[in-house]
């Protein structure tokens, strides 16, 4: 396979895009985020980085607060124009129609349309360039109940989370395995 | 909708599930990696998180480089197997029949059957509990030259991809829409 180089870009792919929400005790905003992911699992932490021109940059270094809502495809429009619009001009949960939902352990709330949020509480914030890195612990976990079977166990396969990649939103499409299934032994039929 | 309240956990999704290759000189390793996302754009940035128990972690924190491999669907058994097995007892590269390919700007091999690869070079390291974060910049990129097309415009769309959501891999799946269409102005058929 021949190989092309170019310059280093940030190409990683497919990230998460979230729904991140937050308040400064006045206005609630919304901002889309694909710059974010799990810095580690004991204590959990995320980081989300944000460019400082953003409304949502200086309400969330002040409060220190801000949750990562998972969109589904039903609201993938609302996540795409939490990415395009600012918040000092718009109400954006109001234009989206999207529903506040009071948070459990901080004080920003929590986008009810979302299956699942991650509350989080900044503990650093880096500058890397054009981007703000806001490093966090995550504080709890909110889940819809009709994602939790009888048993417990999250089925968060039936959430409908999305993708994005190279500026395209995606849906989740085939099941390929789970972790550890290229060493797991398979059964001898008898 | 009803929401359950959990305690913090690593529930971020779909993450990325990568491929990184590394090398002390001596012995080139592959480990699965999903803890990584894209730090800032300018400069463009990424980190990965490593636990200090797997054999990478010596290697990555000496030599100070590594490569993001971006995995397709054929070689996801692969993109398993690197996660789960050691270095220290394994050569993942002749276990799962992958090809070492020279990387333009870093020492460590890149992974030619991946379409894309992320050249890093490690600018901070942070503790964080369970894991060690290696923030690096992208000193290049190399990509398959059949995912370019003739106006030398990536199709990432076309390169099967690999998302990574609580413990299972997907393919991606439809597209959604791209960035900005939710204020795009339709056109009018005259």
């Amino acid at each position: 396979m021949a190989k092309i180089k170019w310059k280093g870009g940030t190409l990683l792919s497919p990230v998460p895009a979230v729904l991140v929400s937050c308040s400064d005790g006045k206005k609630d905003n919304l901002i889309t985020i694909a710059w974010t992911g799990t810095l580690s699992s004991d204590p959990p932490r995320l980081y989300i980085s944000v460019r400082k021109s953003r409304a949502s940059y200086e309400i969330i270094k002040r409060s220190g607060e801000f949750c990562v809502n998972l969109p589904n495809e039903k609201i993938v429009k609302a996540l795409d124009y939490c990415g395009v619009k600012s918040g000092a001009e718009r109400d954006k949960f109001a234009d989206m129609k999207l529903t506040k939902q009071s948070s459990y352990e901080v004080s920003c709330p929590s986008v009810a349309e979302c299956p699942l949020t991650l509350e989080c509480r900044v503990f650093e914030v880096i500058e890397s360039g054009s981007h703000d890195i806001f490093m966090a612990d995550i504080v709890a976990v909110s889940c819809d109940e009709s994602l939790v079977d009888e048993k417990g166990r999250l089925m968060l396969e039936k959430a409908g989370l999305i993708a994005y990649a190279h500026g395209d939103y995606f849906a989740l499409g085939k099941r390929l395995g789970g972790f550890g299934f290229s060493v797991r032994k398979k059964r001898t039929k008898k």
